[in-house]
């Protein structure tokens, strides 16, 4: 059985096309409806074989009569776009998104949306690529990958249920949490990560007697892979979750000077500790791959 | 043509071992020989198959009448392990090494090996996994890979030109240097990141609210992997790069409080232009795989 009968996803690039994609491979929905602001989105969405049923050109038409919607624009849009649909979802509509950042959307869309009689629930798949668009979409981007939902309030549990279930059903390891836990940690597991990556580039880019690209390693290639993504999602994200990541940041450069001080000092016993303690870190997370 | 009659394997690890089996694979020399500190290494490698030739319970012997020697023990050994076969070594033999600081271990092992009439140049082959040990080795496990050959004086000009000629033929890309600038760079592109990815892990393990593990996605996976590496390796690689890993460790931090400051103040303008600076960098690396 279906889980939703209609399914409109608002917003087209990688995440929300390997979503629509992984909905039919599933079987989660009958037909997926497509809207995306982007003219040449549409066209390339229309021209994807068995991807959407219908392509809109106004993101009201594509949420009528949905089950599920689906806000898969840059985070600063969603709140926008959810004022732009509070008017056309049915009654008992589910509307979901899938920004980085939990705790501003969750309050503005919850307040827009929810008065309607359709409910607001977050959603945050850590999944996605450093490719970009519609072009690298995949049914199964969300395999094994680790699912945030983050109800606001306890109106939303039902809806967050429902979501848990189709988040599921296309490969995806679900957790609950507020959405206030949820940005404090992805702060440490992925804001953190993405920055650090970018510092080290920068670093290397700025060593002044030679090009250190040819001597990069798989060590240096795998550390810094998500330096490659776009830098134009990084001012909703450190807007929406600065004083997280501000957080982040403090505790990781306490960690920083102790090795510093360590390495200064000579101090092999300490180095050892903290090297050791970070290898079984890691050592378990790949346990749990 | 061969390039090498005789190969001498010392120290069979995931290095050694992979060495060894690259050379066989790519017809470098005629034959393999191996010794191994440790009684179980050396009946594991008399154990595979095709790979060693024969394996010996001394360096001395499996040194003898070899035309390339290569020291593949962990790096404090090397000089060591040097002065050990320095009286066994025929006359022209070229002797390098694969450790991953050379200034130290190029000074320490010219004096003791080019006196006997033999030739050490150093060697550091980017290549490496996180498992260790003659079980995983691979002879593609130096396809496309960068290598650093580093002569210590003009004497070593020939020697050097062979190993160039051996490590292009299993597959790296070879790039000479003068011992110091290696390790100046090595600092900024492999001991450098290797740290970074290990307080990542760090800072992850301190967080006190969750545990972090079960939300990692691929961005944090792939950031921290090398975090899984043998700490046992550290000391010895510290106590040999210090002072440049601490240049890279201080013009990291630079960086770092930048971008930190950048966050604090909103400065959305040069938080951008820090990041596609990074990603511009990460984005050619990606164009020299």
């Amino acid at each position: 059985m279906n889980l939703a009968g209609k399914v409109a996803v608002l917003g087209a690039g990688l995440l929300g096309a390997s979503f629509a994609r992984a909905v039919k491979e599933y079987g989660v929905a009958d037909r997926v409806c497509m809207w995306s602001r982007g003219e040449s989105t549409r066209a390339k969405g229309r021209a994807l074989c068995g991807v959407f049923d219908e392509v809109f050109d106004t993101p009201q038409e594509a949420v009528k009569d949905a089950d599920l919607v689906i806000l898969c624009t840059p985070t600063e849009h969603i709140p926008v776009l959810a004022k732009e649909i509070a008017g056309s979802l049915k009654r008992g509509a589910v509307v979901t998104d899938v920004g980085s950042v939990k705790r501003n959307i969750c309050k503005k869309c919850s307040e827009i949306i929810n008065p309607t009689g359709a409910v607001f629930v977050g959603s945050h798949p850590m999944a996605g690529s450093e490719k970009i668009g519609l072009e690298y979409s995949d049914a199964s981007l969300f395999k094994g990958r680790p699912c945030f939902v983050t109800p606001y309030s306890e109106i939303e549990a039902e809806a967050a249920g429902l979501l848990r279930k189709i988040w599921t059903d296309i490969g995806m390891r679900v957790h609950f949490s507020t959405p206030a836990e949820h940005d404090a940690i992805v702060a440490r597991v992925s804001h953190l990560p993405h920055l650090l990556a970018g510092l080290l580039c920068i670093n290397a880019s700025n060593f002044d007697k030679d090009d250190l690209k040819k001597y990069a390693g798989p060590g240096f290639r795998d550390t810094t892979r998500v330096a490659s993504g776009s830098p134009a999602i990084w001012d909703s994200i450190i807007a929406d979750n600065r004083v997280e990541i501000l957080h982040a940041l403090k505790s990781y450069a306490a960690n920083f000077n102790e090795m510093l001080e360590a390495i200064e000092q000579s101090d092999f016993k300490l180095i050892g500790e903290m090297l050791r303690k970070a290898k079984d870190f890691r050592d378990e997370l790949q346990k749990t791959l």
